[in-house]
């Protein structure tokens, strides 16, 4: 279950303390320039700079081993790899005995017999969602939409000209808070989306809860339109090309795109590990336990999640663009 | 795109006013009892009979085909079909030229290229999820779990016990309503969900939103998390099995089930057929018109909606419930 | 595993002896003028009309439930249904306990674990080729190629024009024989086919080799090119449009197509029905016993087994060609 | 279309003059003790050291970039890349106008547009098999079955004491020539394969016709099956595990293994190239010429292409392993 995709594919790959983690994209068309900047770009919105963010610094050096052959696609799966370097391992050693409270711990044991690699969340970790980015970065490169991403909300503070003040506090607690990100497509063509299960909200919904720390996705004014009556929220065709006055639904109905603007808005939880005592069973003492986890970690994640959601919804939009064009 | 799952395969046909719809359930284990009383008491629950819901009334009966011998599933796929008989199709005669806002219309006409079947939303109609319910109660004669759902609001209309009166408003209004439902599963094994694109969230996310009118799911505590520092979001292990103090991740950790109860809220927006003028644009007459759609519908569809998401939820976790068995 | 392909999609269901056998297509561009004049001449092929097939006469009679709007296909799945209805079940009645050689008996019973609809060989009947057949009609009718399928050899018998006579003697032994079918494919574009595991002899092979009875595939050739030289092997291309001078690579190179026609040729096992005495293990008396099984049987069902394997093929021909059309 | 498999699935990349090629295999259970003796046993045998095989010398040295720890699989995806290092780019340099007949230079000219990686055969080289032949050698970790492969046949060469003799001759020629390779699995479950689609024989035939040169494929008694009368070809049931007294069916009855040896034959047409004239059309010169192809190439494929055949299976039997663990 690591793949993903019908026509443009992709399939994930690596640990966080392993050597590598890496992506193969399977079904990008041949004869796409690849665009090298672009990636470096959208790598970069994903590192840790800005207050808040880890200080696991990894350099990211992407290597294409397949798929582009003169500075073009081949027409053949791409694999992307990047290597892991700066792994710590000794920060998650004492961790075996005593599951984090929210973190995978517990599921990954249980569901792997202890035989997962446990180091730095192994598969779980955030780190994942480098190679994620890339293929984005490749689908960007074949789609002629713009998207993009913009943080609505971190913790409490909605008056984000205030946010680093707000995040220095949370950092001095040595807590972490969750966000809320909200993404928009401009340009996309109308008749993307494969009803009954390929509609865009299933496949877009699909993608961004495989994101860690996810745990909700509304379309166009979501939550909120239940204050609205139906002659309101319905979003009034006003041209022959379908523009509307409204865009309640976020550009999208029967789960096949209008041509409108897509909206898209996500709740990411705050990262899990905190630098604050926490209750948690601790196996092999057989009782409730009071522990410290210490680490480099993310007070507020979001900062640097906008385009890892951005590029995972390009994925999803690749892989119905192909299909759109198949009946075309 | 019609076929959701692994192991258990559901494929999905059929139009509002065509001779049937149905779906193929593969993947059934052999040797389950089936439970007709199960069946009839789901889709009863589906059934437009409260104040609100449209007076369209099919009897649903429904067909098993084969995959069925002697009462018991053959480990043959199964086909189920329901015949469309309350098929008032004059209702849509007049719809081709001016789509009616917040339906599928527009984008129905562009992507099939005036091909589609247009009478009763085709095959956009809520009518689909009537086969999609019947595969959640065969899911449900195979797991070993308790699913129900709950009505959380309705519109504005928080307090339900008000809820008649508050709709007689809507209905005399000729408006509609949306509404949010919250899912609960007991006694989910812990180490279901494949990560990375496999994770329960993924999956029960893609499927909801396949429903028509769902526009937003969230887990746990979902969006309201973000007033939760990470020490207080985080659902503290007390014991040996995984169960926490609180359940603010919804029973999910990385993807993966934890044992404590899996919360899934949805919010569902108003139904687009309203009885009041809405302006939309004639395609004929080349200018955006001020029109009143007739017809029988849905005031507050969430009222009959919550049997079709929980059976739906039910078809996602049959799935991982056999992948899960696949490797123990 | 009841459906196939990527964008031509077919899910296939039924049993022998249950209400109703059919097939969801789905991924049918609209906008497709149903031909039912084609699917009724390719039924009609596959019947039992000429000496050596079954007595067992079945009306065919097809009704499309969904899918099809005044005519043409609307791009929602189209499903096909047969019912079931000359079913004389008493002749199964006695093989609970002894399992026919060569029949998939055996297995069934112990995969199913005894839950399997045994009458008519259940989902194991030759039945289902029937709305396989149907849905190669439908693919027919988006494929601009020209498919068709010659019976090379019966049994012994490779002189056709003896053939009455050959199975006259066949029946009167009350015995069945296997025989071999080329198939050809006419005006196929270049291009189809998708590296590494979606090539035209991957997807055609398992395909066919999914149809009762079928026993070994080969392209070209085939294992007569063991004779051959590489020099004599390889077809030289003669022409700008590839167009090669022999074809012993049957129009495949790489597992793509190369404009030249496809040949296919497939061996059939003679049915495993047969009037016969034969030993098989009795599993209520413990041991081996000779047994007699009558019942209605074709002796050479070579004879009607062509359109099949042709329709079937169509069908991973559609696929491969929506396949291509996404990346022109 | 380079994924392959439900539960234990593999994803295969890679041109054969790029940085690297590699599989992700995704559906291993943790757990599994990582045996590197068999995995380099079977590189072994792939590898060009007798007479007839290429003088093309990689070492093939493979790392595991995640999904092992300490020694065990963890249940993550397994990456396995094999770097390119013996290309001597310049032998194909002169290739790019007119395609060497029997090869894929002409489909992929066609259907890439141009933009393949035309080194080397670039994604349809052979070198593509090591990494399929290690994700096999995995799948044999898992699997309680024996398997083993058999040269049956080399060009006319049938009494194979005399193959080294007959090798000269072709040699010496610069010719090259095919094979049969018999391929058997012993102590396999009965109940493996899940029709319709996912027979054993449907996904055996479409993971061998994925190889490279695979033109024909039969199981059991295949095509010579067709001197045999039904109550002769029929095996008949000796014993309550389902023994049975012949094997012409090769273990597969009805799509499902019986409990009895699996029998596979291929055949295997000569490599491509040769280093004799041969016509071919020269699209710059845009007429016929006779061309001279040098390179380093084997003239007999056959004597190292067992093992990939045998590993090739080996995954298809680890996929139906695991599906058959989730029924049971």
């Amino acid at each position: 279950m690591n793949s993903f995709g019908t026509l443009y594919r992709v399939t994930l790959y690596g640990e966080s303390h392993q050597k590598a983690i890496g992506i193969v994209i399977d079904g990008m068309p041949a004869g796409i320039k690849v665009d090298h900047e672009l990636i470096e770009k959208d790598l970069m919105k994903r590192k840790p700079r800005e207050l808040g963010t880890t200080k696991r610094i990894e350099p990211d050096m992407y290597q294409i081993t397949s798929g582009v052959f003169n500075g073009y696609t081949t027409g053949s799966p791409i694999h992307v790899m990047i290597e892991n370097l700066d792994t710590q391992s000794k920060d998650y050693e004492n961790l075996i005995h005593h599951p984090r409270p929210g973190h995978a711990d517990f599921v990954s044991q249980h569901k792997y017999k202890g035989f997962q690699d446990y180091r730095g969340g192994g598969r779980f970790s955030g780190r994942l969602t480098a190679p994620l980015v890339i293929a984005g970065s490749f689908a960007k490169m074949m789609l002629p939409y713009t998207l993009s991403h913009d943080l609505i909300q971190v913790g409490e503070c909605k008056d984000l000209s205030k946010l680093d003040e707000y995040l220095e506090d949370i950092i001095a607690k040595k807590e972490s808070v969750g966000g809320i990100i909200e993404l928009k497509v401009i340009g996309v063509d109308p008749g993307l989306g494969e009803p009954f299960f390929g509609k865009v909200e299933s496949l877009v919904g699909q993608m961004l809860f495989s994101i860690p720390a996810v745990k909700g996705v509304e379309f166009g004014i979501g939550f909120k339109g239940i204050d609205l009556l139906g002659s309101k929220f319905n979003d009034c065709i006003i041209s022959e090309d379908g523009k509307t006055k409204t865009n309640h639904s976020g550009g999208i109905n029967g789960g096949i795109t209008n041509g409108n603007d897509l909206i898209i808005r996500v709740f990411m939880k705050p990262a899990s590990s905190v630098g604050v005592n926490q209750d948690t069973y601790h196996f092999k003492h057989q009782k409730v336990e009071s522990l410290k986890i210490e680490g480099r970690h993310d007070a507020a994640i979001v900062r640097r999640a906008g385009i890892v959601l951005e590029n995972a919804v390009a994925i999803v939009l690749a892989d119905l663009f192909l299909q759109q064009k198949a009946y075309q």
